[in-house]
């Protein structure tokens, strides 16, 4: 089979299952979610335009023999089984899957049973977080982000800390609670301290905002003790998806002296269904910002390590009309993900299959491309106006926050969905 | 049955396995972990005096049956199957199992073929993680602790953070490298920046400490969104283990601002094998210290929380002899157990069984009370002399720290054993 992921045939590559102008899913892209639908259970599922396609159907109908794949990982609830066949198994397994699938062969398309058992309209089934999360990574990599909070609480002059152009600044966030698009955030009650004169006080968020993300997804790793460098980082990356990172700043900005964010963000993360791999994406491969200082040895790459990826978010009030409210580029980012791999383990820290590792919110250099409401509200001090009039400081019960994403160039059009969620009064 | 862990009777009780005097391991302890031996792979036991005892064999031999527990968690390789049936079913195989080997009950013991099958010497098995753990959480609960490092950092004047009499100040550690006594631990390499006016290094960490804490393993607790209060938290506490926070000093001061620690811990955490039950250590409650000012009402909580545990570390250098190094005590830790997890939950997150909360490093007020190398030679200054002439500041490559814990009142002995680790060299 020919390598069709980096073939100048891929553009014009067409399904026969439709894929409507501009969709996020066409054949070149094939990523991978975990569907239930009426009585099936969840499992495996890629997807072609409006089309969701239950892998564990094809695996019956044998459809999936001869990629070295046990077929037992098509019936499982997450994909992490699935992973354990690595860069090179899910590699053979989307080349299969577009060659079952490319518009000149008629080998599945007309085996009508197991097209009717196995392609369903996507608004049909249901998705469901596609891995089982062992540890969450939350990176800190826009210098656009990092200088604009620094600029707000510590001045312009003292903006970025000392350690940041030197290192791919990191922190541990909590698995638990990272949940699937559509998933509704209940606003979180902690303590704070508003009036710096006065002992703190308990209630709900005031401050409750978005982070507008990326992660990636990692196959596993090395055993502990063992790091992987920056060469192989990208062969341990399965794919990423979009991520918000819900914060509630008055409760982060009280407890975070000195261990970091805790209660301020472990109410929440949500995540984008469907992870698309790094294949997918290397036609959109781009150089990051230059890096300067040059980085120790150890976090050294070589060739563009960053993707042309836009990023948008948006509020939807309740019963309102949708406003979008940043325009971002995950080409922005100062640290590369294969920096942040590299150095997330250069210390003998194992990573594992279904590990998530978020970008930080992902700030451009003016103002309509800040991912967060604190920094497009200068810390509530500019609010938005949305369509519908009313204005926003930080997120009010009701709203929704959709973060979107794509790349595009040349007529190709590989996009992520979209990660959803609806603020829920405190309970 | 009678309710045998707050009985009168408990400190008379005594087995037909021997417990030496002194044991950690009497058959009021009745601690759980998973053991593996020749052919048995790994699978849930118990231990009185220096037996170990296999619970998958009491189970399939029919001794588990009419508690309401699915004999198949006598199976699984870790505790978390078990554990999902809450307090309730713990308890009632505990004292199941206290009767089943009580002196008085000859009912088992005159079984000799299924004792034989069921009771192992502790040296012939290997012990092994006794969960899977979902999600890592280290607290910063000793004041003395708080107060040592930041009188270092900050001064006497500023030492501790105005949040640190607020709240329990905690953040989340890596799972992954989360692991069983007896592992090696290899020394980090990491970026660090020894001389602030010049640029920052690569290398094996120099400043390699211990932290001497305990942590408590959860039951699953409530939905996404839902808190557990103080009153209600030890019913979603499963037990107690010794703990080793590992770090890295001079890679953790270097990262840590503003996001906390990453690199400087998580290269791995040691835990000790056997999970103390919290009926086991009733006898042993106590009260922290006084908390003033008064915490907010949904940190409040009635009678004693703490518990009297003795707690000790010592240094063995390679080939030489063992130096204890500190004695200490977890009723000297500020916030108790109960209001570090309702905490954790206020803002609606959720915890999982096999969640690990640990203590933070446990110091006490006098000197050689101090949890770790970072405060016993007050960062350097006053190096520890050992028993075999030679000194330390930080860990040597070859050393083996043993952390040791057990409860002590009228007779009655509770102990958890040791938690254990080598330092190997930088790979």
């Amino acid at each position: 089979m020919s390598d069709l992921s980096n073939s100048a045939d891929l553009h014009n590559l067409r399904s026969w299952i439709d894929a409507p102008a501009g969709s996020d899913f066409p054949i070149q892209n094939i990523p991978f979610g975990i569907c239930s639908s009426g009585t099936r259970p969840p499992r495996p599922c890629t997807r072609i335009g409006n089309r969701v396609i239950d892998l564990r159907a094809l695996a019956e109908a044998d459809l999936l023999n001869g990629l070295g794949i046990d077929p037992g990982v098509f019936s499982a609830p997450v994909l992490n089984p699935l992973m354990a066949h690595g860069k090179a198994g899910i590699r053979r397994l989307r080349r299969h899957l577009i060659e079952l699938f490319r518009e000149d062969n008629d080998f599945l398309r007309d085996r009508k049973r197991v097209v009717e058992e196995a392609v369903m309209p996507v608004d049909e089934v249901t998705m469901h977080l596609p891995v089982e999360v062992g540890d969450y990574t939350d990176f800190y990599s826009s210098r656009e982000h990092a200088t604009n909070v620094g600029t707000m609480f510590r001045g312009a002059e003292n903006a970025l800390m000392p350690n940041w152009l030197h290192l791919p600044v990191g922190y541990h966030g909590r698995a638990s609670s990272v949940v699937i698009s559509g998933t509704a955030i209940q606003r979180p009650m902690g303590q704070m301290r508003p009036n710096a004169d006065e002992p703190p006080v308990f209630g709900p968020s005031k401050q409750l905002d978005i982070e507008l993300e990326t992660a990636f997804i990692t196959f596993q790793g090395k055993p502990l003790g063992q790091r992987i460098t920056t060469e192989e980082a990208e062969d341990h990356i399965f794919g990423m998806v979009l991520f918000n990172d819900w914060s509630a700043r008055d409760i982060q900005s009280w407890e975070y002296v000195p261990l970091g964010p805790f209660l301020g963000k472990n109410f929440g993360s949500s995540m984008s269904p469907w992870i698309v791999t790094l294949d997918a994406l290397e036609p959109f491969r781009t150089n990051g910002p230059a890096q300067d200082p040059e980085p120790l040895p150890y976090l050294r790459t070589r060739g563009p390590g960053s993707f042309d990826i836009r990023l948008e978010a948006s509020i939807i009030p309740k019963n309102g009309l949708e406003t979008t409210i940043c325009h971002t580029n995950f080409k922005y980012l100062y640290w590369t993900m294969a920096q942040q791999l590299a150095h997330h383990t250069v210390n003998g820290c194992n990573v594992r299959a279904g590990d998530v590792m978020a970008s930080g919110t992902i700030s451009g250099p003016d103002a309509g491309s800040f991912g967060s409401l604190l920094e497009l509200t200068w810390r509530g001090t500019k609010p938005l106006t949305l369509a519908d009039g009313s204005q926003r400081k930080f997120l009010e019960d009701g709203d929704t926050v959709v973060i979107q994403g794509h790349c595009e160039r040349d007529d190709l059009h590989i996009g992520f969905g979209e990660v959803r969620g609806e603020i829920l009064p405190a309970g």
